[in-house]
C-alpha cells in the first residue's frame, strides 16, 4: 500500500496541451488519453495512488490510478500529499451520513454514492446496522480494509455485506468477490421507506438488493395513487406497488418476470397489512401490459420504472425505441383524467432525450397530459457538480387527459 | 365572439410544406412564420378562434389566433369544432383543480399553469376563496367573461383580482388591466405553504403576489435550515426565510431590496412566531453578500432565489455571468460543511446553463461540494410535453465541504 509514503507518492503527469483543463474545471475524473502514459506510468500496479500534474509540474492532487479503464485516473484529494488512511475515509463517511441523517428520516439510505461523496466508484447502502458495499474502482479495491476499518469506526454495523459483483470491476481488471465482511445475515432485511416496511436482500437481490434512488419518486406515486386502481409493471421487490397500496390504492397489480423478487413483495405486501388490495403477477411487462389492453382493462396510475433498456452506447437508439414503446403501452391502459409514472435508469440517456420518447410515446396512443414532476434520485444519490452526465434516474410524472 | 359559430369559424392554413410537423407532433404553438399569413388572416381580430389546417386542408384543431407576436396560434382543442364556451373552460378548471387538491395539502395554489393546463397563457393563483386571474393572450383575453363565468361556477370564490399588467401582454397587443373581477380585499391576503403562515398581497406584489412554484424547494431548504445560521438573498416577502426559521434555523437575515415586500416577510414572521430568530435586512444583495464576507461572516445555509438576471436572449451571456458571480458570493458565506441553494427563475436559461455557473462560481472560490437536488417549480406548475422549455424555474441545493 501507498497510504504512507506521502512525499515519494508516484507521479502521473497529464499530456502537455491536450485537455488538461479538465481537472482545473473541478472534475474528479482523468481520461487516458488525457495523461502521459510512459513507462513508469504503465508500470504501477492498478490502484495505485499517485500524485497527479500537469504537464508543466502543477500538481493537481492525490488520485488513484489504474491505467487499464478508460477512466484512469480519479481524484481523492486536491492535496497531492493527502495521507489516505482510514481517518481521511471515516472524515468522508461522517459528511456523508451527516447530510442523510438530516434529510433521511430513518438510518435507511445510500451512505456513499461515488464520487459525489468522494469515494471514487464507491456504493455503501445502509440498512440501519447492516452496510452492503460495492466498490468499482481497483483504487478503493485496495483500500478495501481501511475503508471496512472506517465504516466501523463510524457506524458500528452488526453486519457488512460486500457485493463486488456489478460489470464495472470488469473494466478495472477486478474480480468479483461476494462475501460477509462482518457478522453474518439469515435472510431477507427489513427496511422502512416513506413509512412503509419493505423485505430486501443484499445477498441474492439485484445490485445491493434495494434500489433507494426512487424513494421520493414512490412517495409521489403514492399520492397519485390514492383511492386508485394502480399498474406498477417491473415492480421487482414491491418498492411502488406496497407504497401505492399502504398510500391509499384500491387496488395495486404488480407485475415482475422475477419469482424471488415478486415473493419478497408479497411478503413485505403482508408486513405493511395491506396484501388484500395487491396481486404480484409473474409475467414479462410488455406482452402483460398488451394483454390487459387488448382485454379491455384500464387503470388509474401505471408506474413503469424498467430495467435499463441502454446499457451501452451501441444500445442508444433501440433502447430509447424501448421507452416509446412501454410508453405507449402504459399510457394505453391509463383511463381518462388518470396518471402515468415513467422512469428510466439508463446512465447513457439524457433526461431530454427520455422526454421526448415520453411525448412521443403518448401522441402515438393520442393522449395528451402534462408533466406533474421530472425528477432524478434522492439526495442520499448526490451528483458532482462537474459529472452532471452521472445523474441517471429519470422519473416522469404525468397526469393524462 | 366567436364562440357559437362552430362550422363556419375561420380557417388559418399553414404554409405548404415548411415546419407543418409541429403541431403534429403535439406542440399547441404555431409560429407565425409557419402560417399562410394572407390578407384573410391578417384581417382576424386578435384572439379570435379559427380552425388551424394544414395547407393540404387537414383539420388541427380549434385555435386562438393573433397576428401580432410570435407565437401566432395557440390550441385550445384537438376538434376543430370543439364549442369554446364556459362549460368547456369549466371541465378545463376542475381538471386542473383535481391535481392541485390530490397533490397539495391546502387551497394554495397555482390552480391554472397556461399551455400545460389547457389554457393558453392563462395564470390562475388560488389563496382559498380568492383567486388571481392573469390573462396573457388575446384569445383568452376575448374569452374572460367565460372565464370568469366558470371560475364562479367551479371554485365560488369571494373575490377575483385581475392581475393583467405583464409584460407578455404587450406582445399581444393587449393593455394593462388590474382590477377586482369579483369582491374586494381589504390589505394582504393570509396563505398556508408547508404548514408556514405567509401574507401576500395580490394587488400590488409581483407577479400574482405569491410565487409558488418554489413550495417544494422550500420544503427541502428548511429541512437544510434546522439548527442553522441561514442567509436568504432575495427574500421577498420570506418564503424560504420564514419557513427555514419555522423549520428550526437558530437565526435566519433575509435580504431583499423592496422595503414593502419586507415588512409583510416580517409580519408573517410574526404570525407564525419566529421573529425572534429573524433578521430582515434592507439592501442590494450583491453589495451586503459581499460586505458581509469582508466582515467575515459565515452561514451554515445561504439561499439564493434571485429575480430573473435574463430577461431575453441577448442578455443571456451577461445574466448567466451573473448567476455565476452571486454563487461565487454566497458560497463564500457558506460555512464548511454548510449548504447552498442557488435559484434562477430564468426562462431562458436552460438547466445545464445555470448548473455549470453554479459549478464555476464554487470552483472560483475553490470549494468543492455534491448537488442533492436539482429541481424545477411544483407540481401546481406542470408543463406542456411538447414544450419542455417553458419549464423555467431552477434550483440547486449543494452541500458543500
Amino acid at each position: 500500500m501507498n497510504t504512507e509514503s506521502l512525499t515519494d507518492r508516484p507521479v502521473v503527469r497529464l499530456k502537455p496541451g491536450g485537455r488538461k483543463k479538465r481537472p482545473q474545471r473541478g472534475s474528479p475524473w482523468i481520461f487516458a488519453n488525457e495523461v502521459a502514459m510512459n513507462a513508469a506510468a504503465k508500470a504501477l500496479p492498478p490502484g495505485e495512488i499517485v500524485r497527479l500534474e500537469t504537464d508543466a509540474g502543477e500538481a493537481l492532487g492525490a488520485y488513484v490510478f489504474n491505467k487499464h479503464p478508460l477512466i484512469c485516473a480519479r481524484r481523492l484529494s486536491h492535496d497531492p500529499a493527502a495521507r489516505i488512511d482510514e481517518a481521511f475515509l471515516a472524515e468522508r463517511l461522517r459528511r456523508a451520513a451527516a447530510v442523510r441523517d438530516r434529510l433521511i428520516g430513518a438510518p435507511y439510505y445510500r451512505l456513499v454514492h461515488a464520487e459525489a461523496d468522494g469515494l471514487p466508484g464507491t456504493i455503501v447502502d445502509r440498512f440501519d446496522d447492516v452496510l452492503v458495499l460495492q466498490v468499482n474502482t481497483a483504487g478503493m479495491d485496495r483500500l478495501l480494509p481501511q475503508l471496512t476499518a472506517a465504516l466501523e469506526a463510524t457506524l458500528a454495523p452488526r453486519a457488512i455485506v460486500l457485493r463486488n459483483d456489478s460489470a464495472a470491476r470488469e473494466l478495472e481488471g477486478l474480480s468479483s468477490d461476494v462475501r460477509m465482511l462482518k457478522g453474518q445475515l439469515d435472510g431477507p432485511l427489513e427496511l422502512v421507506e416513506n413509512g412503509t416496511r419493505f423485505l430486501a436482500d443484499p445477498r441474492e437481490g439485484q445490485k445491493t438488493g434495494w434500489f433507494y434512488d426512487q424513494r421520493d419518486n414512490r412517495a409521489f406515486a403514492a399520492r397519485l395513487a390514492q383511492g386508485a386502481r394502480v399498474l406498477d409493471g417491473y415492480c421487482y421487490t414491491g418498492g411502488f406497488a406496497v407504497q401505492a397500496a399502504l398510500g391509499g390504492a384500491a387496488e395495486v397489480v404488480a407485475i415482475d418476470r422475477s419469482q424471488p423478487a415478486l415473493d419478497l413483495a408479497a411478503q413485505s405486501a403482508k408486513l405493511n397489512g395491506v396484501e388484500e388490495r395487491c396481486c404480484f403477477v409473474k409475467a414479462d411487462v410488455f406482452g402483460e401490459l398488451q394483454r390487459r389492453r387488448d382485454a379491455g382493462e384500464a387503470f388509474d396510475t401505471v408506474i413503469v420504472d424498467p430495467p435499463a433498456f441502454v446499457k451501452s452506447k451501441k444500445d442508444y437508439w433501440q433502447g430509447l425505441k424501448g421507452y416509446r414503446k412501454l410508453t405507449r403501452l402504459a399510457a394505453a391502459l391509463v383511463a381518462r383524467g388518470g396518471y402515468l409514472v415513467a422512469c428510466s435508469c439508463s446512465h447513457h440517456v439524457t433526461p431530454d432525450d427520455f422526454g421526448e420518447q415520453v411525448r412521443r410515446g403518448l401522441s402515438e396512443v393520442g393522449r395528451d397530459g402534462r408533466i406533474l414532476r421530472f425528477a432524478g434520485a434522492g439526495p442520499d444519490h448526490p451528483v458532482h457538480p462537474s459529472l452532471p452526465e452521472t445523474g441517471y434516474l429519470k422519473a416522469q410524472a404525468l397526469a393524462l387527459d
